[in-house]
């Protein structure tokens, strides 16, 4: 498959209502994090399976858009002052630190309403008719709620300052960074009209990068350096939150996230050919320094 | 039509996830809000809509829950100290003074999320198929994100402390307000099929009220008294907002949002029968004193 990070930032954009006079304020705060950077894996995710399941790349893109929405939406409400408090993100000032508070909001709002526009839009359902995008939103908005991420997010805020278990913290990140990941993969699927192993092996697949992907963070908070990570380090440390890192200890860490990025590699074996962005993507994200 | 607001509760409420141990803060606190009292004026333009237009209510009712959940979730994030900074709301605490800011964060974009897992749930397809939910999920999303509802949020923001016409406000509230309401009355439409003079009709009718809903709005934060309320009054004036009772004056205003509320009444002459419910619910909106 083509994946260009920069001709997927266009796509993103293009979704975005064009700037009113009196509504740029929120448009401008949505763009801003919109196009602020990442890694984009969430809808290189969507594509890739899309690909692999024999659907085509145009027919998932509104879903990738989707995707990488609502990711986008939740660091913005992540980094307020009354959540994680961050000044900072992949070195650019937070977006409530360029447009304020009250504007930072409403753009997470903003772009979490967008992400459900964009899975339902016209050109989602030309491509992909009115089911597979009912069946998209809906997975969407039961991964992105108070059942997943939403809820993974409360369990990471009341787990602050105590120290809890390595299930609790997994039973946590499942949800917290698991639940996006398992819908980015998934999504490709439905737009591909994946069967039931091709689906079973890209949730197993979602499954084991996100643990890892969630160990090899905890991992680069301890070990990596302000400049490289693009925001501060040792943030764990400092809202007294316990870790993979701290609760297994680094060797024990790294060791699991090797393990379990072969066995997300494992899980691509149901599929003929097709999977080297995959299997290259599942080891970049263990071996990634940022 | 048959509308009781206990067993409209009863149904909203069959919505929300069941509670986890992990999670309970955040279902807590969106229980919280959708369950503190309000109008529930939207969810009866729903329904209402939908019977006239020969719909079922059965069907309509998801899509008529979610409009209130946006709702909900738009008072949440308005009150927060960042934005509105207000600690009553319909005679109750809001929710940031009893859950605290994060959690009531939170909780709208929990609502948010639900809104829209609840027009494409299962029982919403199953009751109204794959393209109605497409349909009502665009729709909705496109009146409640930053063309709509949070577009006239912004503006609101951004018009305090200064002297705005009274075209900006009704440019503002036609998106602030309006939008969500025109989003209910069309929603009843696309689950019972409308023709097009119907939904013509339901716009125009949402256009109206809407409007009048507003100014009487400004008219009661001039003239009640907070215990009627159940939130400050004068809180306009404390944050220096236009309104339409400072433009246009008590007696003009009280003159306008009459003949705006016989313009909706004059609207649903194409419905040969069945508009009393409407034809009341226009009239109890303006001559209400909360």
């Amino acid at each position: 498959m083509s994946w260009n990070i920069a001709s997927f930032e266009q796509e993103l954009l293009s979704f975005l209502p064009p700037n009113e006079p009196l509504t740029q304020t929120v448009i401008n705060a949505m763009r801003y994090s919109l196009t602020a950077g990442g890694k984009r894996i969430r809808p290189l995710l969507t594509l890739s399976f899309a690909s692999l399941c024999g659907g085509s790349e145009a027919a998932a893109m509104p879903f990738a858009c989707a995707v990488e929405m609502i990711h986008t939406y939740s660091l913005i409400h992540d980094d307020l002052p009354c959540m994680d408090n961050d000044d900072m993100r992949r070195g650019k000032p937070t977006n409530h630190k360029v447009f304020g508070e009250a504007a930072a909001v409403l753009a997470g709002d903003g772009l979490l309403t967008l992400a459900f526009e964009t899975v339902l839009s016209e050109r989602a359902v030309t491509l992909n008719g009115y089911e597979k995008c009912v069946k998209a939103g809906h997975l969407l908005s039961a991964c992105a709620g108070a059942q997943g991420m939403i809820g993974g997010q409360i369990i990471d805020m009341e787990s602050e300052g105590r120290t809890v278990s390595a299930e609790h913290l997994a039973a946590m990140d499942r949800k917290k960074t698991g639940a996006l990941i398992k819908a980015a993969c998934l999504l490709g699927c439905i737009s591909a009209g994946a069967d039931e192993p091709q689906t079973q092996a890209a949730a197993r697949y979602a499954e084991c990068i996100g643990l890892a992907f969630q160990m090899v963070d905890d991992m680069l908070d301890e070990l990596s350096d302000e400049a490289t990570l693009g925001k501060p380090i040792g943030s764990d440390k400092k809202n007294q939150k316990s870790t993979y890192v701290t609760l297994l200890g680094l060797e024990e860490c790294r060791q699991r996230s090797i393990s379990l990025t072969e066995e997300a590699i494992e899980s691509l074996s149901v599929f003929p050919q097709g999977t080297e962005t995959l299997i290259s993507l599942a080891r970049q994200l263990c071996d990634r320094k940022k």
